[in-house]
């Protein structure tokens, strides 16, 4: 195995009724007076908003609110909650909804302590040195936000969808509630389970070299994730699918799968970034076309790693076995696997070159990932 | 999914050449003066207490030592241990050596908080408010405790081997440097391997509801001990395996596995606690022995769970098989599997079923293993 340094704070609540303690982990943070984000107003129609309200009110703790926060999170909604932060001078920041949610209360909480413009923390301009303390209720499970650092918001006016990561931007506490997350559409459940695979294959394939250890957890979530989707495909009411299905994304991307992993990269989130970028394409619609294509391209660097992967997860019996199985079966649950599904055709297929080698750049990978190979990879899923 | 929390701060810093960042982690947690606890003079000879030292004098750290812990470690080391931090005013506890080393600092640290005697901690007179901050560098991988809140410690007055578990507990750091194992005596090796696989099993087997998705996590855990033990017992310097196995044993107790499983508990433990109070047999061994017995005494309370375990880890068709398979493991990598390889005979059963009634009150299920019962498990293990 490689050095590392595993280290997660973040107190995780899971199971029903867990929101109901929010206005008392608040409290044991010593906090006053938050800053209440959210996404849809649905959260107020199905009782959810009531419930915090009310968690907060009992424990004296006073909010005000942020509404409106899309998916695909822009940079613009962000500053809107740095100034409300300010001007309400809240001591904290609380996600009510999924990651989309959650990262931009994470880019909030970041930019009311850095007196520039909070682009400049996703540009690199800077280092993040504090946050205010944030906190998270989960409705949706896939981008596993809830348990690291790090946060993904899109500049709508350069098209840039950049990252930022550092400790101070661990939650205090999330709650995961399953239940919460029952209403979820279908089409959500399938772009979140292409999102929590995306997850773990992206060290588990592109590692200079992947402990044996490592790669038998991350079959085993890969495997869960397959499982219990299709057993909320149908009957998207089985508590026990989705509670499952709602820790293994948690632990997908909480540092667990990767340590001790040589070098890796996140290539097929880099090309991804540009399809939601420039098409405002579902994050994890936009994974499950990428990675079949880059796994056909991927394969002959590390064919060891795509048997294990076909025969662990799929019973198959040679590396392209896996990546076969694995596209029929986003095809099965009726997440997208070509570009033309999105209505991107071979003519846009140079402006999303262009706007991929921001991200492989800001990933570190544009020596491999150069304009020639991506084009590649993307004509694959054309 | 039963509800649960999740939380757990430890630091973990794995890999080679860790153990030099030790003056530079208590620095940054403002630590002036530390105690340090080591076993035997093992750590001198060989050059780690020297590196421990340089570490904090560069930092400015100063050190008062207590040495000569012991496996299996007793009360009246913890009290001098407490004399000590209180007496030279240290503020925090550092411990360089195994689970006995480390479970002995943690009772110091909770010690030197509380007014009273530190065995009231034990026997739960009182709870654990606070502790001084703590610190670990591991030698020898097996009890899990670099990442937990718990510590095990035996009165060698009363004869009984009882528990504490509380927040303040979790070491701040913990540094795992699987190198440093490579010494580990062949004995300890696979006592070792039969703790790390005691701790897997307890909540996968007793569980009232064991999570699927925990139960692949398990497996691959299990499957890696006995996968890299063979190879350490070919090759004590194969570091791949050596780190491996060492990973592999701090997520088998740091709170991971367990996620979400129904009300669970630890009867291979509370028994062979009983034979390590008495007979002052290694943990692991006495755990050998007590595992394949108290599973042939389980099996029909939950035959589904031990037909995984007989497929995913060995193969097998049968629960049963299962059973002896890691029977058999066991007994061809040479830890105990019989009472009688202690010494112990028919003629003492008697005083360990009366001890085990101490274990199986401080876990809770006193109910379920009377001592008829007990009696009965012992009897398979004669």
């Amino acid at each position: 195995m490689e050095n590392f340094t595993y280290f997660n704070p973040t107190k995780i609540e899971f199971g029903t009724g867990k929101e109901k303690l929010i206005g008392q982990h608040l409290q044991e943070h010593g906090i006053k007076k938050v800053l209440l984000c959210y996404g849809s107003e649905r959260i107020k129609r199905e009782g959810l908003f009531d419930l915090v309200s009310q968690s907060l009110a009992a424990k004296g703790i006073a909010s005000v609110e942020l509404g409106g926060i899309v998916s695909n999170p822009v940079i613009s909604k962000v500053r809107e909650g740095i100034v409300m932060a300010r001007e309400h001078q809240v001591d904290a920041i609380l996600s009510v909804g999924g990651g989309s949610v959650l990262d931009s209360v994470k880019a909030i909480a970041a930019g009311v302590c850095y007196h520039g413009d909070v682009w400049d923390l996703f540009v690199g301009k800077t280092g993040i040195q504090s946050a205010l303390p944030l906190f998270a209720i989960l409705t949706l499970a896939a981008t596993g936000s809830e348990m690291n650092p790090a946060a993904v918001v899109t500049n709508e006016e350069t098209k840039e969808k950049l990252f930022i990561s550092a400790p101070p931007l661990f939650p205090r506490v999330s709650i995961v509630n399953p239940a919460l997350m029952q209403g979820v559409s279908r089409d959500y459940l399938v772009y979140s389970a292409s999102d929590v695979i995306a997850h773990l294959i992206e060290s588990y394939f592109t590692a200079t070299a992947f402990p044996k250890v490592q790669s038998r957890l991350v079959e085993s979530l890969i495997y869960t994730v397959i499982e219990t989707t299709e057993t909320l495909l149908t009957n998207p009411a089985d508590y026990e699918a989705r509670s499952q299905f709602a820790w293994t994304s948690t632990l997908a991307l909480n540092g667990l799968t990767f340590s001790g992993a040589g070098g890796f990269s996140y290539p097929n989130h880099a090309i991804e970034h540009s399809l939601s970028a420039l098409f405002n394409v579902p994050h994890g619609a936009g994974l499950s076309v990428v990675m079949p294509a880059w796994m056909k391209w991927y394969l002959k660097q590390n064919r060891p790693q795509f048997a294990r992967f076909a025969k662990h997860v799929f019973g198959g019996e040679t590396p392209e076995e896996g990546i076969a199985a694995l596209e029929n079966w986003f095809n099965k649950i009726g997440t997208p696997t070509r570009l033309s599904q999105f209505g991107i055709t071979e003519a846009d297929l140079p402006t999303v070159v262009d706007n991929v080698q921001i991200y492989v750049q800001a990933f570190g990978i544009a020596n491999i990932y150069t304009p020639e190979v991506v084009t590649d990879i993307l004509k694959g899923a054309s």
